[in-house]
């Protein structure tokens, strides 16, 4: 039996997860087919008695279901060994975990302060009251808040973006000559600004922009399967 | 002939360079003998003889001269590619890379902040005023203003600290189960903290702090070689 991948899909169709995001690539990247059983914010009850917890994506690869992306990752690192690496070794897959804490931690925090206040529309109209007061609750402030003074707020982003370009100037990938996780990760945090919000966060003709459109068009062009954010 | 390492020396025989600091652990690391040529910034002339440059480490392997640390630590993995290996693959050194990036943008410039006023006492006394022009310049003002408000300097390289931090609590090297390149660029930078001013920059009991204890400790107690801030 296939593997089910529970994701959360947002409005018409849209995948602006950047968790779900780090998987599908992995899942591609290991050449593993799967079948997508959608979810909304709505559907808490759902992943809890399957995972017991609520966060997505989980995966179910024939009752054995797993839950929180970094464990995900290595659950099919484990088990499709033959497959091509997503850590490419041992201190590969403590670097690529170091590089996962930062994109939490550094990354994502002074994006969701550039996007917050437009990403509601991205998500499935019976989804948006509950995304507002989780995140308004967990900010402190209303997305509107979170996110004023918009010039700041982009340019904070950017400047926790500097080793990223700094990278990219030099090699093609984080994980060096090809793709692997830690792009992942760090790719899934700009799928989630381009989706989810109508600014564009990368400066043009950068590093990074070139990066990213290659990231974008691997996997037959895997980046750009599901629709744009809502105009 | 043994590689010969050019190293900058401070007060007394000390050693508050971070960059010689990842070299010597990576020499550790690879098992390499040499010898050491101790350097002062007011020896730039041999060094730009010897390298075209004036920055050190540099390492003179038979007359194949090498500078810059991330080439340095390139050069000594492939040509002694029998040893234990610094990267760990192709993947790794990809995002050895990364981190060695982030860790000069990220975490050196806020610890700058937090040290460089007490930092001339441990270098030699004849260059004590190069270091101070040459850094003031770089800062645009004073080495006390740069560390003025200290509890916000202190406060803001410890947000730096945070991803070093949330990934020794789940592991025990950034490395992953054992230590490598990545551990020993981040490593050079709380050396050139412990080393290069008197106040402690780390949260005692941290799991930073159990990392940094078990790095000055490996090969022989290696970090703790040289003497420490001048009392």
């Amino acid at each position: 039996m296939r593997l089910t991948f529970y994701e959360r899909v947002g409005f018409e169709g849209r995948r602006p997860s950047p968790f779900s995001w780090r998987i599908r690539y992995a899942l591609a990247h290991k050449h593993i087919d799967f079948d997508v059983h959608p979810v909304r914010f709505a559907d808490a009850e759902t992943i809890r008695r399957l995972s017991g917890q609520h966060l997505t994506p989980i995966i179910d690869d024939n009752g054995k279901v797993t839950h929180e992306t970094w464990d995900i990752a290595n659950y099919l690192e484990d088990r499709f060994p033959d497959r091509p690496s997503l850590f490419g070794g041992v201190a590969g897959k403590g670097m690529a975990r170091f590089i996962n804490v930062w994109s939490d931690t550094q990354l994502s925090p002074p994006l969701r302060r550039v996007i917050y206040a437009d990403f509601p529309a991205v998500l499935d109209p019976g989804d948006r009251a509950y995304f507002r007061s989780t995140r308004e609750r967990d900010l402190g402030m209303s997305l509107e808040e979170a996110c004023a003074d918009p010039e700041s707020k982009l340019t904070a982003f950017q400047q926790a973006c500097v080793p990223i370009e700094r990278t990219l100037a030099v090699q093609p990938y984080i994980s060096g000559s090809a793709p692997a996780y830690a792009d992942y990760v760090v790719f899934s945090v700009f799928q989630m600004a381009r989706l989810g919000c109508p600014k564009e966060v990368v400066a043009k003709g950068s590093a990074l922009a070139d990066w990213r459109t290659r990231m974008i068009l691997l996997y037959d062009r895997l980046g750009n399967r599901f629709p744009a954010y809502p105009r």
